[in-house]
């Protein structure tokens, strides 16, 4: 039912994740907060780290993306696990570096880096800038003759791959924002353009087929089309890639249905068609970098509201409204997106209600989840949605200047804040 | 096809706000950016506050609904032009209070308002609660009885109006999560209990039927509802209620499809509803309370972004990439929302081609506008997103950690910052 190893129920009947009480936590941080057990997390990362170790001879390496979860903190415990890191943004750049990143490491991606942030990677000394686009390619080349640097890039590639996602997160087709087409001969012609420039160094080909994706077979296949390219790259333009960067969208649990891919088997997959083909093509092995975002935070995180009303409407629902909603997290009102919600100070009990569980904000959207299953709930009862540690804090609103909750992680049973919450001075500072 | 007064064209072919050129304004501020107009905003507000003393003897009140775009300037500017406000959290109240507004004038919204925000509103002095549920009536109420006031309130209903708009945004139904419903008694019980109380005063009744409204026959239709209801308060518990609110959801501008609603015609026909009803039953006149959001900043902002790059996918369509989307505008992707682009240094050429402006984040539904008419561009150019004054830059998200852009409101031509923009150093300033 929890889905993850750091969340179950004490004697008192209260939800724990990893060890403390849900109850003393919203006691002692008040409501809306968000909770992230760092063993989780960690368990997560090393997930990854030893599925190459073990299928692909370590000659590969996990990027944690950042856009699932950023703050230093969590930048901070990538980096002890020996983690790469993919960023999207000046800010999350910004974000690592500060956390004490090593630079080399980091990856940095966006279909539109602006010169600032662009400037700023060359300046910091990114490893890898993956390039989206021509006028991205020619504008990074110029900087970086002008500093004098040489940049190894990536080109960010649609292999066309449709792997079956909700609309708005599928990004492996031709029609997508997102870099160059493989069909089309675009992603050739940029790998072209690329070998022809004096400061950039292309050293290997990234896509991202989608998210929450459930099967291993799209990854494979995109194994294989980078692999043809590679080929192709190798015989007309004379370049070895090294690096082959197939990106992330690993499903994880939100609610019984469920299958969260298991990251060894994933690996494995993975390791198996590159080794064979490699072997049958005589290419010499890629280094592997996977990019695992939610599948880590995520399954670590749960966020604790208390129940403000119970709304009954006599043949058409019930509304239980918390003191949260989309401002803290979005993925409702922007995917339908599902989640599992369980009465935190009786965890143990059945859910036999069926219930909408409502935010707190002046918008009718605002519905954590509809027709839920719960326990029987009132006011002043903390509720926990599960499975909220990727994707939550991280796409939070200003709406409605609501402060943004606090981030406490649970290290050995014990919390520590690592984002603090906003106070209302903080919602009204950069007002003149 | 500009929509709002301030909004031109100049010799040099470049889009003007409020007599300011929108290239100068990107060169000083840089992008993304939003600009407002104040001599707009301040025209927007005195339609309703004419109409208002026009149709209706002046005996009536538009609060401005600050969750449209909450700042302190804009309070100041409400304050000045004789509005009352609208809040809808203590992050709004707190904004409003610090901009020096009457709290005497604010009315104090929310499905769920948490027990902080109760106290806070008794302590400062808020003029009206509108509350939403018995819970939050029995625990205003008990809150009261402690610190010895004696609380005004409103009762919010749901009159069952369906006013035609888009799903996410409609309020008036049974099936809400706010407010009490009409049609089943529970607002009649609310009445009674809310008369029965010792520190709380019921002074009237409070609806919102929707939003992006093009109609006035819901409002005139509600207001009729209401007075039934008025009606039936005074008959039966003896209590005449002075304040009848309609609240906000009139529509504006986004595209040429819609036609905005003329303030002054919707306020007459209210007006005349009410008029003529009162006259009939031997009701007294409420006093009229409206709440425009949308509105008034809405038609009287823009953002300006900078092109990054053109993606020409043949057969497919054309992605024009600009450096912010749904963190500064999250509007297209929550409810495929309708705006109309303009590149802002041909502005007064024709809009020839077909394109998709897609925004910088990390997300492929992050889009700004689907299959829309623009004049051909190339990257660099500025484009101008109208109508973006409202429900922008309040509902932004921290996605990516990209920072939040400035906000700059122009004054006879000149412009000056009224929201100062993020830095780097701020999204990461709460990380620990």
């Amino acid at each position: 039912m929890f889905f993850a190893d750091c969340l179950n129920v004490n004697d008192a009947g209260h939800l724990t994740i990893g060890g403390a009480d849900t109850l003393a936590l919203a006691e002692a941080f008040g409501t809306p907060v968000y909770v992230v057990d760092e063993t989780q997390v960690r368990k997560n990362m090393r997930a990854y780290k030893r599925a190459l170790d073990t299928y692909y001879g370590g000659h590969g390496l996990p990027l944690y993306a950042s856009k699932a979860f950023s703050c230093k903190e969590i930048c901070r415990i990538a980096s002890e696990e020996g983690l790469g890191l993919d960023v999207v943004s000046a800010g999350e750049l910004y974000t690592a570096l500060q956390a004490g990143f090593n630079p080399e490491k980091i990856y940095f991606h966006g279909n539109n880096k602006t010169l600032f942030e662009l400037e700023y990677a060359l300046r910091e000394r990114v490893g890898q800038v993956v390039v989206d686009n021509i006028t991205e390619l020619e504008t990074l080349d110029a900087l970086a003759a002008k500093t004098g640097q040489k940049q190894k890039i990536l080109l960010r590639i649609k292999p066309g791959i449709d792997a079956h996602t909700h609309d708005f997160i599928r990004t492996g087709q031709i029609d997508s924002k997102f870099g160059f087409a493989l069909e089309t001969g675009e992603a050739f012609a940029a790998a072209r353009r690329a070998a022809q420039t004096q400061s950039l160094e292309l050293v290997g080909v990234h896509c991202h087929i989608g998210s929450q994706i459930f099967e291993t077979e799209p990854f494979a296949l995109a194994a294989a089309l980078f692999l043809d390219f590679l080929e192709e790259v190798q015989k007309q333009l004379g370049l070895v890639l090294p690096q082959m960067n197939l990106g992330g969208g690993i499903g994880i649990h939100y609610d019984e249905d469920d299958d969260a891919l298991p990251y060894a088997a994933h690996c494995k997959a993975i390791a198996e068609v590159i080794d064979t083909q490699c072997a049958q093509r005589g290419l010499p092995r890629p280094f592997l970098l996977l990019e695992p975002g939610r599948s880590i935070p995520g399954p670590a995180g749960i966020t604790l509201y208390t129940v403000g009303a119970v709304k009954e409407i006599p043949h058409v629902r019930t509304y239980v409204t918390v003191d949260g909603g989309m401002g803290d997290n979005p993925r409702y009102i922007l995917y339908g997106a599902k989640y599992t919600i369980l009465c935190a100070n009786r965890a143990g009990d059945a859910r036999t209600q069926t219930v909408t569980v409502a935010g707190r904000y002046c918008e009718s959207g605002d519905l954590i989840q509809e027709f839920t299953k719960l326990q029987p709930v009132a006011p002043g009862d903390v509720l926990a949605v599960l499975a909220t540690g990727a994707y939550n804090y991280s796409m939070g609103m200003r709406y409605n200047r609501v402060p943004a909750p606090p981030v406490v992680m649970i290290t050995d049973g014990k919390p520590r804040v690592i984002i603090k919450g906003e106070t209302l001075e903080d919602v009204a500072r950069l007002d003149v």
